[in-house]
């Protein structure tokens, strides 16, 4: 485990660039980082993959999970790093058996629908967690200040979609069923798992995480008011429950709802620093609703990515433009995290990576001049 | 075919309520009627399509797609009677050979993915979807008049999805990619596609169809912007040149984007009778966003169906109030259909659709006391 004495010897940071703009400080130039940034559209992460053997082997070793975190960092200037991990390690600790199947999704051996197997469910001892924590410590040491990391958890909402659909699913008939025909144990497992990602989150901040991330993947595949229920208020849950610094320094979150596009105005009320939006959400509306209490990071459509370079730069600057410029003065403003509107492809050429961030930090400081 | 005086020899329509409703008219209660209504969730379904041996054998024969239309309407008592057949019978007379595997999707074998595909596209013979405008006329008899037979089609968008993937898809890769990368040929494919839709609905209509529905099941894939101009753009192509009557009697049109929620003002403008909504929609919003102009068709979770009868009760008499009382008076104003967000699921209990049915009639008729 970390002393403090160990943790205040991380190397100060370098580039706060996205630190700034989570905190809604004016920058030189839009920060950019990429969702799943570390992944499968490297040929050198396909590499480390195969020496670890599996998605799991990567993830539960600090050294491979180091390097694949550092290896796009490597290749293009990014703004951030991402801790590799899964969404799904906080139910795997809650015993629920997770396994990654070749080619196929996640699977959870023992998935919970029914009142028995809601009564199992309690916050796991985040000591099984442990080489998610090592993993943050040692990713921080390696970036010596260059990047800040960003620690992440899925939402409470997404992790009880796969705890009872036990895999991925295309109608999410099990958990609406739970949720609509058993509301009780639905929120039951809810409050366990905002106790769970809170402490889990919390963890990572004090490992190294210099800002946090809740991936509510599947937040938009609820109905209007399902939503505010059952994924919107335990987000709010976690968020009261996190860190809002570390040390004497602020620790930015962010909530990115996938398909949250028409719940912005109260999402716009969740204590958290930052929301993340899809391709489908309008920048300059979405700024209007919400830019006044939150940065807004996005929102790019990952298969922009398959043009060519000269159309990702049209639509890069499309996208900058369409936030407009940003707060530039002293005190805090609008402002913007470029990012994709959700995990880059496995298909993403990587030279057209480079192509977009070299576009987003040139057109972003011709936006401020 | 069909002759002025056959066409005219249809029975007077008995339950107007579907109909009144689309042109704004108040109704005694709201109608309702649901999305695939004619499925696998019905056993005489699964018996007429064992006999037809295939989906496309029921779809393509007369008897058979007239029996499995009404069947749902010997159980419920539902206000309007939609046509069976599938989205993709546009693009299957194009040339594209539909076919569907058994447990799998739809499936083209020549999928539109480059230039020379495009250029051989072209609005396709309206003969070769003749066996569709002979089940609409056979069922319109059939139907004698009870409810209103509503025909339909996928958008020009929709059906490109399918044409350039060759299949269903979860990312979309391959059709945003040649939108990204050739603008100029996906335009081209939607302009053919729009202008074959409004003839195949017009076709419809001759045939018997007393409303037409658009669904653009897949706009909400779409980035901002590219909504705009790939599917809402062609949307409004197809509706500029679809019958806005027939032998003197309103033909009502439909339009219904799965997760267009965000678009709703532009989509207000469209020249049709009624907005089709998901169940991210919240009523109360939509209506006072585009209330004055559209009528309002949905929206509750299909999954609701799933829980016991008086929690379906309970939800339907949230969606009912969400929407507020309809207009009651002369002339036209805000009104709504009850619908599903998206079409129904082939595991719902069928006795639980008419607990949904019987909620409908009984709240609504209740709302307007």
């Amino acid at each position: 485990m970390n002393t403090p004495a160990q943790r205040s010897a991380f190397a100060p940071l370098q580039n706060d660039t996205f630190i700034r703009a989570c905190l809604r400080q004016a920058t030189d130039y839009t920060p950019v980082w990429l969702m799943r940034q570390a992944g499968r559209y490297l040929p050198e992460y396909r590499a480390t993959r195969a020496q670890a053997g599996s998605f799991m082997g990567l993830a539960t070793n600090t050294d491979y999970a180091t390097e694949v975190t550092l290896q796009p960092l490597e290749r293009y200037p990014l703004d951030a790093a991402i801790l590799f991990s899964d969404i799904l390690t906080v139910p795997d600790a809650m015993g629920l058996g997770l396994s990654f199947a070749l080619g196929e999704g996640p699977k959870f051996a023992h998935p919970v629908r029914d009142e028995a197997a809601v009564a199992k469910l309690a916050v796991p001892d985040m000591d099984k967690l442990r080489y998610v924590f090592d993993a943050v410590t040692s990713i921080r040491k390696a970036l010596n200040g260059r990047v800040p990391l960003i620690g992440f958890s899925g939402s409470p909402w997404t992790l009880a979609c796969y705890m009872v659909e036990g895999a991925g699913s295309d109608d999410y008939r099990l958990v609406k069923t739970l949720l609509y025909s058993r509301p009780d144990l639905m929120h039951k497992m809810l409050r366990i798992n905002a106790d769970a990602v809170a402490q889990y989150l919390n963890a990572q901040i004090e490992a190294g995480a210099q800002a946090v991330m809740i991936f509510d993947s599947w937040g938009g595949v609820l109905a209007d008011g399902a939503f505010q229920q059952f994924s919107l208020a335990y987000t709010a849950r976690v968020l009261a429950q996190v860190k809002k610094e570390h040390e004497g320094v602020r620790i930015p979150s962010i909530v990115f709802t996938k398909g949250g596009g028409l719940w912005l105005e109260e999402m716009g009320q969740l204590d958290c620093d930052v929301l993340g939006l899809d391709w489908s959400v309008n920048l300059a509306k979405a700024r209007a609703l919400v830019g006044q209490h939150k940065a807004l990071q996005g929102n790019i459509d990952p298969n922009v990515l398959f043009a060519n370079p000269a159309q990702i730069e049209a639509e890069v600057a499309r996208v900058l433009d369409s936030f407009g410029t940003p707060h530039t003065g002293a005190g805090s403003g609008p402002t913007h995290i470029f990012n994709l509107g959700h995990g880059i492809s496995q298909h993403t050429p990587p030279d057209h990576v480079a192509s977009l961030v070299q576009a987003v930090h040139a057109h972003s400081r011709k936006m401020r001049s």
